[in-house]
């Protein structure tokens, strides 16, 4: 998990989509689905990498990053992408924040 | 911790500061400079909030919100705050990469 903890992104400027959530309890289908859209987002267009931690608490931090804002929002509109996003606000997330930022300045390292 | 998993922000515009950190083996001062940073955070000028997670692995995002790109340059230059960067480059972290966005959009439910 550390190799691939803190996302490889290009130089700056890019863009990232900062969703944070509380799990209910139950899983009530999220792990899978969580796996299927982890994949499904890997593979679209414009996607530059994603950081996502949760903890035994149920809060959690994806942070997905982009090239352009069209790339977010191809994704937001994506069929499946949307289907997900109605079960996530029905039944997995007892509340949750989606953040679109540009990202400007980055340090790393290590 | 439901309650204040998700920050109360203003409508944006404002600055994101994200924090992507994988932790070392032991404690080595961590959890109290933590907690001690953290409340040092939240009395700084410009502070509109923070979201933080960390996982069993060590895996954390810490996202801290800011009014300016200068409140964020006058925390980042604290004193407290620049040797708890110290500690946490040289023993705290195997890796970390910070990022600093402007929020542009979000959406909140629940």
């Amino acid at each position: 998990a550390e190799m691939s903890a803190i996302a490889k992104t290009p130089p700056p400027p890019y863009y990232a989509v900062i969703f944070t959530s509380v799990r209910t309890e139950g899983d009530g289908g999220f792990k899978q689905a969580a796996g299927e859209m982890e994949a499904l987002g890997y593979s679209q267009p414009g996607f530059l990498g994603a950081e996502s931690v949760r903890d035994i608490s149920g809060v959690g931090i994806r942070i997905s990053y982009w090239e352009s804002l069209q790339a977010i929002e191809n994704w937001k509109n994506n069929t499946k992408h949307q289907d997900a996003q109605k079960m996530g606000q029905d039944i997995w997330y007892s509340s949750f924040a989606t953040r679109v930022c540009k990202v400007e300045k980055i340090g790393m390292f290590k």
